[in-house]
């Protein structure tokens, strides 16, 4: 006796076994989220599961230059000579320390759900699809979000990209080199890139405004300039019980006046600032630190208001801000986001505060889309980031019609 | 041919051979401070240097329920049975995080060398003498200075002591276990609290006032009332770019305030205050902080004013100031220190912000005093700590004559 299995119902099928199989991956039991670092054991495992997965329903997976993995449906290096690069969906697996399951994952598990759908159905794509596994887009361990792709189109320099070090001052050469990657062979990758003739990402919301709209999918158009910056704070380590308070040069003072002058710079120049990431030398509860370093995070609508903020946190404190990443305001494809759009039946279009593999490919001439899926907290990059099973269901049922659409 | 060494020679050569064997013990090259921490692989390595520095000259080495160490000249037992408890040496080898090479080992090699110099000198005491390594003075990795003390005197109490955990999560019982230490046995004991019949620690100054008296030694008054409270500030993880600054719920600015709330309250009240330790909860570039955790370390010659300083902290913050240890002001045996004073040439006499193993005994009625050694930085709990070998060896002598006198 056979049992009917509708292609949604498979759909969903797939989404809650490819779940399960990430479900343990990198979880830490104290807070519930999620610690997914690149070229860590965690992101080597859910690097196999990506190749496992595309395996199982016979795509052929490939690196990059760079690491990030691609998964191919069919060759497209024959639709690349024929003129019309392949349609490529994807997004990423690692996440920030205790972040939650959606973000990354989701796109990535929606793109082979969406792909089995429409085999299920009979529409299989007659051309290519390929789905991206970006490596390290958190920039969690060394301080530059989206490296797999700024190293993949050139916009970060693959000297400076190996050089960057984690807290314990390993190279992201050595950690890749540690993981069984060739790091000699990072830069821009001309192939890869010609490869990409559109790009979708499908992403969990980082925002409540789908909720506003009562709306399970929307379309992304712009992401705001962001950046990161470093501030050293330098003090004198000293006593904490022989030292008079006149004698000492404590820098975590430094680091309360950057903290309330972020916070009040970007409420006069109407961005957000966060200081949300510390390290304190040598921290010891009866020493006065030697140094305090401070990670201040900045965005805005306005790219001259987050410069503003960036400047008066620096000169509050008497520190360099020293910029890690600085990403421009990037608008995706407009004729792209309207056709999506209009397709999905007209659904929300939304900025973002957040970056995303997506911009940085947009940012350098590849016509590029977002999806988000409702995320009924409005919280992310915490374990409280969620999404209803029925919201994911219906941004694998739209991932199925942008791919039928546009392959 | 032989060479004649006379005994002073004997001794600085016995002190800088004990101080090249434990220059590179916990040594971190990037602060040039040194990390060792209670029951760890660099704490093993040191205690197995104290054993095989007593063995070789002669002294037997016992370890009490705590494991602090001991090493005596010979049998202790006879000497309390006798009425007259022996004269004990000592300090610590453990070390806050990137602190100095002579916070607590001045104090275990100029024991060593004192007893060499006077063997040397054939004035070797009468009767027995002890030398002792306290455990876990700094409090370092488990949050309670003078644990190692503390336990021995019943002053901490053992459950409390052995629930004690690390950053890690790690107990000082999985701690010890670990390091091949039964942790089960420990508690007050008895036996080797009779043994002390007084208790003598040098130590490396850790203030300017030797400098300011222009001595190489000087003797302990008190100890000022100190303790250390732990905050923990609450917030909400969420997302660092798409959060609106009026949804946000950000313990970093509870820090900021605990920090600045601290110095203030302290300048008002005449005491220090210092917030060292901090850990961010998830420590992410992009993520708004769930939790802070601050550790506030306050100390005065008013215990009230001590407590008015806590209470701000915490009114300010609106966050519980759990106690993790307090001790009350310690006044040395007065008798003790006028006598080492006088013996020693009428050096300075001076109070101290540190905590030390040597008030935790003299608080439970034990006769205790310190010796301290000039410290040209004034600088301690950090890798410019210092004292020049002239000065050490003035403080090996001083120790002698003090053996001298007393045993």
């Amino acid at each position: 006796m056979t049992t009917t299995e509708s292609p949604e119902q498979l759909a969903r099928r797939a989404f809650r076994s490819d779940w399960d199989a990430l479900s343990g991956v990198g979880r830490d039991a104290r807070s519930g989220g999620y610690r997914r670092f690149a070229w860590t054991g965690e992101d080597a495992r859910l690097r196999e599961w990506f190749v496992g997965r595309a395996a199982e329903v016979g795509l052929e997976v490939v690196s990059d230059r760079v690491n990030n993995l691609w998964a191919w449906t069919s060759d497209p290096d024959a639709a690349v000579s024929s003129g019309r690069p392949p349609l490529v969906l994807g997004s990423h697996l690692d996440s920030v320390p205790d972040g939650g399951a959606f973000d990354g994952p989701l796109g990535i598990v929606s793109a082979f759900a969406a792909l089995d759908l429409l085999r299920a159905a009979g529409r299989a794509p007659a051309r290519p699809v390929g789905i991206a596994c970006f490596a390290d887009e958190e920039g969690a361990r060394f301080g530059v979000a989206c490296a797999g792709s700024r190293l993949l189109t050139g916009v970060l320099d693959p000297d400076r990209g190996r050089a960057l070090t984690d807290v314990d001052g390993i190279s992201v050469a050595e950690a890749m080199a540690h993981a069984g990657v060739d790091p000699s062979i990072v830069g821009r990758d001309e192939e890869t890139l010609r490869r990409i003739g559109r790009f979708i990402e499908l992403h969990v919301e980082q925002g409540r405004a789908l909720i506003d709209n009562d709306a399970p999918v929307g379309v992304a158009s712009a992401i705001w300039p962001h950046g990161r910056w470093r501030l050293d704070l330098h003090g004198h380590a000293d006593h904490a019980g022989t030292t008079r308070l006149q004698d000492r040069d404590d820098p975590m003072l430094r680091l309360a006046t950057a903290v309330t002058t972020a916070r009040e710079s970007a409420e006069r120049h109407g961005t957000v600032a966060t200081i949300g990431k510390v390290q304190v030398l040598p921290n010891g509860v009866n020493a006065i630190p030697s140094q305090v370093i401070a990670w201040l995070d900045a965005r805005g609508a306005d790219p001259d208001a987050v410069g503003r903020v960036v400047a008066e946190v620096s000169g509050a404190t008497g520190a360099a801000a020293v910029e890690e990443s600085w990403t421009p305001s990037t608008d995706f494809d407009v004729t792209l986001r309207d056709r999506l759009a209009s397709l999905l039946g007209d659904v929300p279009v939304l900025p973002t505060g957040a970056g995303h593999d997506a911009g940085i490919l947009q940012a350098v001439g590849i016509p590029s889309a977002m999806l988000f899926v409702r995320n009924p907290t409005g919280v992310s990059h915490s374990p409280a980031e969620h999404a209803e099973e029925a919201d994911c269901l219906a941004g694998i049922e739209a991932l199925a019609q942008v791919i039928e659409e546009l392959a």
